[in-house]
């Protein structure tokens, strides 16, 4: 009853608005460079729909993720959480008979969220966060998933040889099981990006007349570098063979985007769904020939390369156009969408709703610091302002100012303060023993206070 | 013995003084304003009594109690420490069967140090730190008493109509009561500040042979704002009739702290005693018509309106005139009166003993950080050196330099530091769990592991 | 096998060298101030053979020992180690029959490590590192032992009147034993600082022949000040009696340096011998006549005077005649040695191989922090780059920067951070206790949650 009235609440300040709670679509890239879409400059790749979402909503120029690989990644994004909260803190392997491999059932996803708020869930496309049978898709809130649960998929249905991963002996043939639908191995004929849109669209026209939260999560443009001739002969200005074939890839991505926001137009439904685009962590630059600009190093590092991604963000009723340049996180959308669906999240977010802040009611920053970790590596990095710590083997606690250098190419100078000194002289003392033995003042001292 | 030794030697180094201990005078005004009295600047108000302590003695000019509201600010007074150290967090309410409801019996007044070196001690006025039969003056190192329990009271002796706080069934009913002497009722007939100025004068002139404390803890300027014809008659030329009355009330204290300070004189004592004015808290301006000056908020608040306070100490024999400039504390006077009294307090305290910093023989500042908190509010204020530190509702964690900025407006801008960064990323790996499972390198490290 | 592969993988990338491991031999003085030796300034006395080390060696600028008196130094040169590691915190006193007076058995020196590679080991000169039968050097991984045992020693042999300190009645009478060689008192008849350099030379030239090491720990010029008049008549130019006997007992020690490196070269040993020159600790300017020059106080303070030394170093095979200005400690010869006489030590070391920075292939700095403490007085001393921090009874956490500030006069300013303050503050709340009472606020808050 209170959440309904802080809804209406809400509702009644703004404009003439629906009623209705919004629909949520979260369209995640796999691997796609910081620089390779035209709302962050790419000049050899047209994405006119992906740059539809930026133009109509909101750009996020520095939108990260949580982890610069895939499997974390997006245990971050659908939790809202930090992964590292409940020790998702590398990429799980492929193993259906691992219960622990996964994402914890300690935690909800945004899907089992929504789903208290009546929505209907849907993945399509890649889950990578648990592929033993309780950790499936269907057990974290989703009604429907058309995809694969492997971290990576081949493109060619021709190759998906396998009913079942439990079929798998040997590494990376991962890649090559079946589609599913709902769990069950379907006999796809299409490109895989081109199947995965086409489920999109088929999910939002079945569900547009209540709540939806759609989840698609393209494979594109991870490797293996297949694409079909249909998107290939677009390119052939692009002399690069590897680059021509990631060109493809994204261009089939962006195509379909284009019929999803086609779809949500033609029903009507457009202007109260939230609609984001983000890549799940910076351009792995030399395997797939992605490019992440000026950014320094890419997928794995915690440079800008591995961790700033391209995000924007629509929804016509509540964002007008712009762009919006403090520091935000994937995790901000679980918080968005929960907020505006009249979800109170059970568990302590770490994602913040930004709609706020874009707006310009809260001048403040949503995230005084933003933070990374691989424990593997124990490289982390730290953002606090324009102010980046960045701990990788090549820069040891290195402090860049991203204000002026984006590249994180200069180390900031520090000087020590005394605190910091003390600290120091502290720590070093907890390495000692007490003394072992009196000196000859100590002596002298000791046998004084013998004789009284 | 030993103690002896140390107050004579002390004297020794002196001019030609008395080698009797000091008398100790603390004169608490509550909710006085900081700019309400002559030496602070007040220009509707004439207290030239006030004043002559400030002229004969030192001023500080950055005198600070404890805590902005009355109760917590008199625990850190009486006992010259934090009353955090011992619970005292907030004010406690008048509950005469609670025998918690005060100051705990494990701390040490100053009246119950300085019975040690064998002075006579009164508190005559307020007393607001127990009601119950255990937490009395009389318990706590006083010998005599005349005022009230509560924590205010009405002014005109015909409102005092219960015998007693047990006889009170309604909230603020006790300001009703009749005032007490050694814990019986009686039949006041004056207004409530000249009567206990009447009283001090009586207690002065019982006591002057042999050295005394008096505590004169008057309710004046607290609300409610009540005062006689005799003084409001001198402020026809305010407006205001909250000032006014409020203008009358200070006008009422000033002059008893007038026939306070004869009384000295005429017994020949005056040079021999330490006599210290300060206010309980800052005045809440709107409530009694109090005035701060330049500082921002009062009573209530960890800016400097609601802690820094008029504080002056005349101690002939021993204090030229002058003024002070570091920041001091109401816990001060304890340490002060122990020292001179030859008391070695039993007790850590937090007050210093302020002579040699005023003489100017310790060249340091007395008090490196003083600090306040409000655990209920979670507000609290940090003042080192001329920075403050300032945690409010409406000023998060703000760092003010009150050498140019008083008035606390405008937050000094700290660059974060690389040591800051990393504390906070080791404070976020605090919420982490360890690594639930391998990933794909890891896995294979294991396997490799097992191999050999 | 893997250890022979490492040492022969290093020397192959050199220039003509031999493949035999390094001699070491590490000259130390005792309470030799920092500016008596002519290449740290030094006008009145001649030491053209400790200059010899330096001018075809590196001159450390900023050498520094662990501790600023005699014992505790000792230890933490022989183990690599912060002695406060293993509680060697202050001066052991001369207690035969206490055998954890001295260096932990826990502990191994250097010439236990070296000992596991090949190498002969010798001291000649002052152990103090434990008198005990289980301490003795011939337990510590020596071969050879002449000298004594006691913290110092008088120079004349007629002085000699015990055969072993368990006759010692009086304190300081530890200084008149005889001498021991191999644990067996002798009859010496040499000036004392005479004699230990002829059996220097001696066990030079009996072990030239495969690696050794050499710790030839001369008393000079510890007091009691005593010299012959060989020495004494070379420096009629200097007035003060106790300046000029200090000048003849560093003489001596120069003569004796002198005929050790004759020693070396005429064996055709001394390209790869690496002679380490060194003082334990600052001069004790008043008590023997020694000059810091610059450096403020001197042996037994945390500054630079207590623990800057004169430290040279030559290695003709390894390192070209230059100067090297990071700061590095005694600490660090145990890793050298060890380093390249193919040896991994047991225990971790503080001490860091010299020899990259030296030559220039690392440019970083060995020790971001030295530090020192004395727990007996609470005093330190952190140096970070040029920055120093300084506790000292004189100099409560003073901070100088030795860059501009060599002598440590004038304390940098530090301005107080918020993460400081809000420090401070947190550090007090530790002191609180939580609430002990309701106020009236609470009570209402209290009372309301009753009723619902």
């Amino acid at each position: 009853m209170k959440i309904l009235l802080i809804v209406f609440g809400f509702f009644l300040c703004g404009a003439a608005v629906s009623q209705q709670k919004p629909n949520v679509i979260i369209i995640l890239a796999d691997d796609l460079g910081y620089a390779d879409v035209g709302f962050t400059g790419c000049k050899d790749i047209p994405t006119p729909n992906i740059d539809r979402i930026a133009n109509q909503g909101v750009v996020f120029t520095n939108g990260y993720v949580t982890y610069p690989v895939c499997g974390p990644s997006r245990a971050g994004l659908i939790t809202g959480r930090y992964q590292n909260r409940f020790g998702f803190a590398r990429n799980p392997i492929i193993a259906p008979n691992d219960p622990n491999m996964g994402l914890p059932l300690s935690e909800r996803t945004l899907a089992t969220e929504l789903k208290t708020a009546g929505y209907t869930n849907a993945i399509i496309g890649k889950w990578h966060l648990g592929a033993h049978e309780t950790l499936k898709p269907d057990r974290r809130g989703f009604d429907y998933f058309y995809g694969f649960l492997s971290g990576g998929h081949r493109y060619f249905p021709e190759e998906y040889i396998y009913n079942d991963l439990s079929e798998v002996t040997r590494d990376w043939d991962w890649y090559r099981t079946k589609l599913l639908r709902n769990n069950k191995p379907v006999e796809e004929t299409e490109y895989l990006t081109d199947a995965l849109s086409r489920e999109a669209v088929g999910f939002i026209e079945q569900n547009q007349e209540n709540p939806f939260f759609l989840y698609l999560s393209y494979n594109a443009p991870h490797a293996p570098l297949q694409a079909t001739e249909k998107y290939l002969s677009r390119f052939d200005h692009i002399q690069d063979e590897k680059r021509r074939t990631y060109a493809a890839m994204v261009s089939a991505m962006d195509d379909g985007i284009g019929i999803v926001l086609e779809s949500l137009k033609t029903n009507g439904i457009l202007d109260n769904t939230i609609v984001a685009f983000l890549s799940d962590n910076g351009g792995p630059e030399y395997a797939n020939g992605s490019d992440n600009g000026q950014l320094r190093e890419g997928k794995g590092s915690m440079f800008e390369g591995g961790v700033r991604v391209p995000f924007a963000m629509m929804w016509p009723e509540m964002i007008t156009p712009g762009q919006y340049d403090q520091p935000v996180s994937s995790m901000d959308l679980f918080a968005i969408a929960c907020t505006y669906a009249g979800v109170i999240p059970q568990d302590t977010l770490d994602g913040v709703d930004l709609i706020p802040y874009i707006n310009g009611q809260n001048s403040g920053t949503p995230h005084p610091s933003l933070m990374w970790v691989n424990v593997d590596k124990d490289s982390y990095g730290v953002r606090t302002g324009n102010l980046k710590l960045v701990n990788e083997e090549s820069s040891v606690n290195a402090l860049f100012n991203l204000q002026n250098d984006l590249s994180e190419q200069t180390p900031v100078d520090q000087p020590v303060t005394l605190q910091e000194m003390l600290q120091t002289y502290q720590d070093w003392r907890k390495s000692h023993l007490a003394p072992l033995f009196l000196g000859l003042e100590q002596r002298d001292e000791y046998h004084k206070k013998g004789q009284d």
